[in-house]
């Protein structure tokens, strides 16, 4: 452990993102809850979104202590942000965080973004490990963007979810939307629908082919009510309960039957 | 696109992997199902282990053709393994292919490893695209590992996918064992565990810390035959059907009433 005495107030709260440590998100996010337990910010020095659940075994990870002040303390890593759960968990904390808390991501986690989202990577390696985790995205992209919509749905959900836990391999991921007023919250799934990649195909300076990700969300039902996509292009807070597992429990009984018949 | 008229036979299908190009796993995998289509190979330029969905979006990526034989097309990128899918798509191929297969992995990807596999983030970019995608994995990390137990599974269920396709939203996570003889296969769901890290600490030779990722799986239900970790440490193959949906839809019911009874 690096710190053998750091942590002694409970709740314990680890906050982490994937827009990286130096991010107004991370940052308001610490400030909307630090009066509910003792907090402990562990996250990427650099931006690393995009970066699903992806951990670094070929590189050695660094660790830096940034603030230590009494309100809570801050550190960063050159890992991503599982990285940053796995080192907090064996590294840092001496004891197990009460709460996980991801975010405040710079734009949308709703659909079909949440396979590559490193603030819902985080959020899925602390339900993977039995940590209560939620992940917060606000949709606006915006470095400068006003977070203020979100403080009530994360104070009112890390509160809640202090006091009461999550079901086993269940996590959180919150999404709120721009503008006002909101109009409300709803409990939903994840939209079905995929990214279209759009690649700009460019020319370098020596003549040579690159290409840049760009694209756009297709949702595939964006008239369904029960949906993330919907709730937010309508003005609510999403919130949909996801799991890692990705067994497709449903599809067992066709695949069986199909493996087995040849 | 790249080539314009190179990819006109059908079946189509697309190989790539998460160990790179140059790994003995996937030039194994593309002579096992040769004969059984159009091959094109995208796959990374360099080991990509661990990088789960991850996409890569703050750097230009390139690709580069390194075979163009008769017998199939081959393109390496600087990207991941979904970048692979995804240049595949919008910018190699000239038709969508019929079949995606990624593999054949050094090391299992049963249990929890599918949340960090590259691997498997192909083949969920597979299916959330809505292409029937299968990823195969030795449960072996040598690099000169023989595939020869993987061939009779790797053909069959090929050729079964590729004329019965698979359920919308669902690709299949393929282990083998190793050791002979395999007693045959289980359809079977995702043991319950996770990872436990115990990085080593080390001191660089300026007498800075940092920490290697090593560790080890903790599998929470070693008994249970219906999980895909029972099979493997009994001598069967198993096979996973996943989805890219990670809602937790069996939990809608308790998070509605619990954020709604706030």
């Amino acid at each position: 452990m690096i710190n053998d005495s750091i942590f002694k107030k409970h709740p314990l709260i680890l906050v982490t993102n994937d827009d990286g440590i130096y991010a107004k998100g991370i940052n308001e996010l610490v400030n909307m809850i630090q009066d509910l337990g003792d907090i402990c910010v562990v996250a990427p020095d650099s931006p690393r979104s995009g970066q699903s659940s992806a951990i670094t075994s070929e590189l050695p990870l660094r660790i830096k202590c940034i603030s230590n002040q009494n309100e809570y303390k801050a550190f960063k890593s050159n890992g991503t942000p599982v990285d940053c759960i796995k080192l907090s968990i064996n590294q840092i904390l001496n004891h197990r965080p009460d709460l996980i808390v991801s975010g405040i991501n710079h734009g949308s986690n709703a659909g079909a973004s949440i396979i590559y989202s490193g603030t819902m990577g985080a959020v899925l390696e602390g339900c993977l490990i039995g940590i209560p985790s939620i992940g917060f995205s606000l949709c606006s992209h915006d470095p400068e963007a006003d977070f203020s919509p979100c403080r009530e749905i994360v104070r009112k959900t890390c509160k809640l979810i202090l006091e009461k836990g999550l079901p086993q391999n269940v996590c959180l991921n919150v999404n709120i939307p721009t503008g006002s007023p909101i109009k409300g919250t709803r409990v939903c799934r994840q939209a079905k629908g995929y990214w279209t990649e759009e690649y700009e195909h460019r020319k370098d300076t020596h003549e040579q082919d690159y290409y840049w990700l760009t694209g756009h969300f297709v949702n595939l039902e964006p008239e369904n009510k029960e949906t993330d996509e919907w709730a937010l292009a309508n003005g609510y807070i999403s919130i949909v309960p996801c799991t890692s597992d990705q067994t497709a429990y449903s599809a067992i009984p066709d695949i069986t039957h199909l493996i087995e018949k040849k």
